[in-house]
């Protein structure tokens, strides 16, 4: 995904070079947070180690509380100390350490963008960052409107001569109404093609391997399709509970926070048609086709294909774990999902008849995110008629912790008769001595600074996802869930398990055909 | 290969039961020689391991020269413990030797077939074998007529109420004259049904696995055809000379050696029609259908599409070699081919314009039999524009030393930017613990013994494998070949790189692309 087609007018003003990245500022709204501890900095010190971030440039930290440059830049340390993909090189950190900055700041004040701003232009000065911007909002969702508006107040948008790009966190809106005001707001102060609307699973190393693997060989796409493919099954599990993150998840749950996002997004890369270039806009066009082509869910297929769930008190790992209901934050009588199973279908001409059941979950017996493509039972004929019953092939994407991919064909069995047996191959992609994947912020940041955004979400895209996703939520306004249903520690509520072994499909994702 | 479909009267009458070995004597006729030492004992005791031997069953060597039953059975012992897959266990090992017997006997002589005839049928007594025998005729080729002939004078072969089967080993003649000679007259004698041709490459199990890689899984079968498959490479290469068998090698060459026989069934089994059954008429007769099929050699066809060659002195494994000339039982001035590549075609509509590069060498430098399918490259669309050469996809059946499967195909090179490269997966079928494929003659005796003949060539595969070959045999006959053209140690003459190179194809069986 090298070329972007969308190159604006003011990349081209100046010199724009598509590999490299601008000279920039960056600014990070929510400067002492998580996001910015864990993700952020790390993957600025990871680009810094690849000699990939711009000679020109700086990061400045807004934050609400009140502290020096150099003990923000202390604490920075202790993160990419922990973080960072890298070992900390001395050497390295002081050259990124010397461009960091934090700035106190209320988001609602426009005396500190004033100040903001003023200081902004003292860095242009000194780093020549020619008054590029990448606005990074890594904030709760109620303060997207406000600093964008205040940043067009402010004249820190849209200035000639050079380039102001807005980062946007999820959740984009928590329904399709409340994320189309919300890109009104933002998109009557930034263009478009300005926009970076992150979904981190677009960052990850598989996830762009999706489209490599279907359109780089000549095996795998003459076979991706509902000649060949029985069943599709995209599935992203977690162990963890949902942490100290209850006050945000009591509002999101699985739906908001997985399904409308990182799921869809692993099914529009799985199901794509192939696009007529790898140009940004040819492969957002394809993805927007494929949620447009999902089968809309009425109150009665919800009713028929979709399961939430809530995770009770349970063991993981051998350790008592609490409910959901138990966490921090969370209200004892929450009925947010903590789980969401659901079958799928696009009605396409390649995929009509063929199913693609998504399963993701907190709490459940491993981490994993895959994908698992089932090919079509063999005809009875020849070893399939002589042996009864033989496993069908499968393909899988392996997305998280482990990468690579997966195959699972039949061969005979070693030795004088003749059996078959399944047998596997697997490509590890993160296994091999030396390889060390780039977190997925570190491929985005760099994106950002040299323009490229096919890995971001364009808002047709996030728009048809919510369409999808509000067409369950409000089946499920109608009816209580009887939560918990699920201990932690399992593989969700039966329900689910009912929803492949209705269709006479196997359970695969258990984990037992891997080695 | 489960089922026969060829299940004859006799078998019937005795209630045959395809799964399980009949009750026999087997004569092995050159029961002091090379080939019963290394191969046949070895497999009867490992068969006697795994408890497939008859119940009722006892072994009768014959050769020329004076040796008594213990002595015989002391020689037998050292060559299992030589060669037996499995340790020798002296328990097994005494339930084996008390029926082995040895027998002096000289093959042009009547009275031996007739003191060898009383002493069967008192075998037949003492361990109720009921009069089936085996004949196995491991002897040089100029007994095989004689042999038969005898058995069926002194009435030793086609009686009725029990079996008799002919085991005949290579060479099946040494052009399609001698073999139809010989032919009509062990078909004379036996009824094809009861004739077992010998091709040990056949009972080598990843053989057999190719057919069950094609037939058994969605993902293939598809994909096998002119469309997708660009070229398919058929390689058997090893790395000793000519060793201790220079006076049968200087008749045969590589030619009637590996191809006519080993090489064409490779070709056989990768390139046939699925079959209407898996029984062995419906196998059989597909591999005929691919062997009419293959595009008959013209003079000036050899000329472009033939390369044989003889190795002279070179290096092997860091040790000095001689020069086939200067091997034992070598004529000095030997034009005798050690090496042969060619490039053949099968005329029909799944293979039309597919070349079948076939190659097979002594004194290589690396001791390997696999079938390289190599996918069509991809067409100038999406990566493959974008980043110019991909390799092609490669599917690589693994017969021998190592067995299994290995697939190259390309994905995403770990890290920020987006560049493609070849990975490989691997499925090793001799690799896990536990696994010991049981050697190809105790696959073949075992079949012999229940009258399973599918891994034996019919007659009419024979012919057309002769028919082939000589075509070839003719051409090089109008000229001198210049030999030695390559050195030990080397790939082989630089024309049957240049076949290859000549079609813009790499060569990729130089163990560049296996890890």
């Amino acid at each position: 995904m090298k070329k972007s087609s969308l190159i604006s007018n003011v990349e081209n003003v100046f010199n724009y070079n598509i590999d490299a990245a601008d000279p920039c500022v960056m600014v990070i709204f929510g400067g002492t947070g998580d996001l910015t501890h864990r993700k952020l900095m790390p993957a600025l010190y990871n680009l810094q180690h690849e000699k990939r971030l711009p000679k020109h440039f700086a990061v400045v930290a807004v934050g609400r509380r009140n502290k020096d440059h150099e003990t923000y830049r202390y604490e920075v340390y202790d993160s990419i100390k922990n973080y960072a993909r890298f070992k900390l090189h001395e050497h390295t950190w002081s050259e990124l350490r010397r461009r960091i900055y934090y700035q106190k700041f209320d988001f609602n004040n426009d005396i500190g963008y004033i100040r903001l701003n003023t200081f902004l232009q003292k860095l242009d000065e000194q780093y020549r960052t020619r008054g590029n911007r990448i606005y990074y909002l890594a904030v709760a969702p109620e303060y997207f409107a406000v600093i964008v508006e205040k940043l067009y107040l402010h004249g820190m948008a849209r200035n000639s001569g050079s380039w102001q790009r807005l980062v946007i966190e999820k959740p984009f809106g928590r329904d399709l109404d409340s994320a189309r005001q919300l890109n009104e707001k933002i998109t009557a102060v930034f263009d478009e093609s300005n926009i970076y609307r992150i979904d981190h699973y677009l960052g990850k190393e598989m996830l762009q391997n999706i489209m490599v693997i279907r359109f780089a060989n000549m095996l795998f796409e003459p076979v991706w399709n509902n000649r060949f493919i029985d069943n599709i099954q995209i599935l992203s599990c977690e162990k963890v509970g949902v942490g100290s993150r209850g006050g945000y998840y009591e509002q999101a749950g699985a739906l908001r926070d997985m399904l409308q996002n990182h799921m869809l997004q692993l099914l529009t890369l799985t199901a794509i048609e192939p696009p007529a270039g790898l140009d940004t806009k040819s492969i957002r066009d394809e993805k927007v086709k494929v949620l447009r082509s999902l089968e809309q869910f009425t109150p009665e297929l919800v009713e028929q294909n979709v399961v939430r769930g809530q995770y009770g008190p349970g063991i993981v790992d051998n350790e008592e774990v609490p409910g959901y209901r138990q966490e921090e934050r969370v209200s004892p009588t929450s009925n947010t999902e903590t789980f969401i199973a659901l079958k799928a279908h696009i009605d396409n001409l390649r995929w009509a008849g063929v199913p693609f059941y998504i399963r993701t979950g907190k709490r459940m017996p491993v981490k994993t995110t895959e994908i698992i493509i089932q090919f079509k039972p063999l005809p009875k004929i020849l070893y399939a008629r002589e042996y009864g019953h033989l496993q069908p092939n499968i393909l899988i994407i392996k997305i998280q912790p482990r990468e690579g991919v997966f195959f699972q064909f039949n061969a005979k069995k070693p030795g004088t008769e003749c059996n078959i047996v399944p047998v596997q191959m697997d490509y590890c992609q993160n296994c091999r001595e030396g390889v060390n994947s780039p977190a997925a912020y570190e491929r985005l940041l760099f994106d950002v600074m040299r323009g490229e955004s096919t890995l971001f979400a364009r808002w047709d895209e996030v728009e048809y996802a919510w369409k999808f996703v509000d067409n369950i939520a409000a089946a499920w306004q109608t009816r209580q869930p009887g939560f918990p249903n699920y201990p932690a520690g399992s593989w969700g509520p039966r329900e689910a398990a009912a929803l492949l072994a209705g269709d006479n499909r196997n359970r695969l994702y258990k984990g037992d055909i891997r080695t």
